[in-house]
């Protein structure tokens, strides 16, 4: 593929980043002093941040752009919290903290990270509180219609195939997908009042700072060096430092490194800063990662919801997958273990344009004339409509269980997606990262915390081992960030 | 499943590992003072003390058990090598270094390490002179009928699926996989030759002695301290250490933190010794992994031969590999990407007992019958079954391309062998680690070598980034064994 090549050929030019931690007797003089210092003003940030200003710490956000927001400004901004919101009840879902459970240790994995869930879990209802408390307003209406964020301002949505198989076959399913109040862009909003609420607890920032190399002295991290304005600032910290500078999806080096996968996607979820710069800071001094090779991958199929009565096909006219689970599952599934090889069936009665302006490339009056158009193996595409089409005559989808509501027989003549990498967008976004314990200490590769040091956020190997829910990522950032912040503040040397 | 269950809470008793640096001004006394440390006395360790003692350094050779071996001993002992060696020449086949590059770019992939794959080509036919002048016998012998070692003393098998799709298309088939003379045990014979070179070549060995981390005097690694019966020794190396210490499948911690999948291996390859330590004290002052996601995973379904007729099928029924392929590449598929829940199906044509003696599970005179008692979902057997054998009454496959010799239509009874994990086992080992230079250089975080510090075999990341073909172990280990040993040799703290 053309596509690739190119882009294995532009990613030899990455730029090399040298990360070597600097001495702090290698420091001349203290450009600043503060209690703690967080990199990165994005929604681990800010919160880090916050809550380490109202622990009584001064703070210093450094940040390497001219503001606030990070990669979460331009997200859905979906934040994934359950257990019994405000907002599920007012629209009339029951949940509770174990199905929530449940579901997670299911859909994190495989080898979810058990404590970091079961902590999650237990503080979703005071996270909700504390968004709430931080001025971020939730609409309390459900949006049914999507599988991404609404286009009204409604504030639930379900997220992560809670509602389909196998998920709705392990916990009571609920969604738990929560938006700030606004019409798309929710994301952007959080983050003006994560922002807002940072530096109103009294957190100073530096912007256009751009973090290099931590500061060490007896195995304890004291501060940070960085670039600004072409000048090298040495920043102390007499409490901690926090890494919040988001995840290495923007390093296309560390993505063939540690996941090939990921360097295909041809949309990278994130900012130009998503270059791992914070995550091989702290390697430098012997930090411990984790699930690098885990990234999600959006493959942006539905809306509208309709296309869900269509088949999902791979390379050899295979089904791979309930059409009617979260598609960012869909979408790891197809880059990672399809080879971005996929294509979407569908009939006349099923058919529309998606919401991206995405079309059936090809329409044929029988699957034979249709496998020889896609130059698929000649019968496969008659052979897996035959067998759906058998099952789905009685409402039943036995091989993936896609839900009845979804599943009727494909009535030629069939008309087929293209969703290969290439015609489809592929948007992933990296999941691994350091080691941190529940409280966000960084920890060395001897398992023990290394003193002074912290992180959040995509920075860290959150809640998501793999498997990926939306709004885990700014739910983890967010939550995670404040147990980070706090502890920080409490850090001391002595 | 039971078995991983069982498998899970066993591992939360694995030991904690510490392995933190020490600066050489805490250490006391030197009880030893070489030029080059190894550590591990396997593959790479002795063809690494081969070789800085043959360019005229001391060396000692420091290894946890009782002598040497390591996993290499206990391996089947083959050796990837090609581009026309002597073997390959006496067999009557053709090979290049060309054929042997464009296989192994396609076969280690994906996000192959070109540079490494391009020096092991390279290299190739010197490193199998080198390999006879110390000593390891070859017989120029063929083994056709065999996708493992031969029971008896050939010297040549296929070993990579060379001569299956997709290989067979972008590279003219060789046989690469090289033995030494003797009937199996080809690993045990192989070290006894490598182990006596070593020491013929003036390295000194202390055995029962553990590794537990490096000592590091201005950013360069000047030695190690070592545990021997109870007591903390220091060991303090001139020009270099050389870690060739094994991988981490001993390590369920390491597995759950970087590669799941492998944690549920029922019969683990390598040595009690392949607990990551090495790894990990590199780690601890700054070294880069890669790859830590990618192991090989034997799924022993051959021999006899004649089981690839049969067609092997996943949890849905559905074919996901040709069966004429590599049985590695059909183990790591059925773990990382079957969940483990594979079958293959055969006819009675077709039906022999394995040499493991796993044999038929289920026979039935139908596919519905067979699809019910396996519990598989309705049709889902028939509609495979259905498909291929339409074809391969022409003697064709289209969806998987398995070769024309084996393809021949299935006829009723249809037998089931399962090849799920449990009644299947699973044999993996990992294949990432430390990144290094072709030169054996270990690298940092910023992509500089470590000064004083070096590494080789299945510590550091291979020329296998994912895919595998059998050989490559020992092959890349006794390869850049050799070439860390010399370049620790000639190092010096300048």
């Amino acid at each position: 593929m053309s596509e690739h090549t190119e882009h294995t050929e532009h990613t030899e030019h990455t730029e090399h980043i040298d990360v070597e931690p600097c001495g702090a007797a290698e420091v001349a003089r203290w450009d600043v002093t503060t209690d703690v210092i967080v990199v990165g003003f994005g929604a681990a940030g800010s919160a880090a941040a916050f809550c380490a200003a109202e622990a009584g710490a001064e703070v210093l956000v450094v940040e390497r752009t001219g503001g606030p927001g990070g990669a979460a400004a331009l997200a859905e901004g979906i934040v994934y919290l359950g257990g019994g919101t405000p907002i599920q009840t007012a629209c009339g879902f029951e949940d509770s903290l174990e199905d929530m459970y449940r579901y997670m240790m299911a859909a994190c994995g495989p080898g979810p990270d058990e404590a970091k869930i079961a902590r999650y879990c237990a503080e979703s209802l005071g996270h909700f509180d504390w968004l709430e408390a931080r001025g971020v307003p939730f609409d309390p209406t459900f949006c049914a219609d999507t599988s991404m964020a609404p286009t009204g301002t409604e504030g639930l949505v379900y997220s992560g195939g809670e509602d389909a198989y196998p998920f709705n076959e392990i916990a009571r399913p609920a969604p738990r997908g929560h938006l700030a109040k606004t019409k798309r862009s929710t994301g952007w909003l959080l983050m003006q009042h994560l922002a807002a609420a940072a530096t109103g607890a009294g957190a100073a920032v530096s912007a256009d700072t751009r973090v290099d190399r931590l500061v060490v002295e007896d195995e304890r991290v004291v501060g940070v060096q960085a670039q600004r304005f072409g000048e090298t600032v040495s920043m102390r910290a007499r409490r901690g430092v926090v890494l919040t500078a988001g995840g290495f999806i923007f390093n296309d080096d560390m993505l063939r490194q540690h996941c090939p996968p990921l360097a295909r996607g041809t949309f990278k979820v994130g900012t130009e800063g998503d270059d791992g710069r914070a995550i091989r800071m702290a390697q430098a001094i012997g930090a411990s990662v984790r699930s690098m090779y885990a990234g999600e991958v959006s493959l942006p199929i539905t809306p509208p919801r309709t296309l869900i009565h269509g088949i999902l096909v791979n390379g050899k006219g295979q089904r791979f997958i309930n059409e009617d689970t979260y598609m960012g599952r869909v979408g790891q599934s197809a880059l990672y273990e399809q080879d971005g090889e996929v294509y979407l069936l569908v009939d006349e009665a099923t058919y529309e344009v998606n919401w991206m302006g995405l079309a059936a490339t090809w329409v044929c009056e029988t699957p034979e004339q249709l496998e020889a158009e896609m130059e698929l193996p000649a019968g496969s595409l008659r052979s897996t409509l035959d067998l759906y089409n058998e099952h789905a005559a009685r409402g039943e989808d036995p091989l993936f269980h896609k839900g009845p509501a979804w599943v009727r027989p494909l009535v030629p003549p069939i008309g087929a997606f293209d969703l290969r990498i290439g015609p489809a967008p592929y948007a992933p976004f990296t999941l691994g990262g350091l080691e941190t314990t529940v409280d966000g200490a960084v920890l060395d590769v001897s398992g023990r915390a290394i003193p002074g040091l912290f992180a959040a956020g995509r920075t860290t190997a959150g809640v998501c081992a793999f498997g990926y829910a939306s709004g885990l990522s700014i739910g983890d950032s967010t939550m995670f960030g404040r147990f980070a912040g706090a502890s920080a503040a409490a850090s001391t040397s002595g």
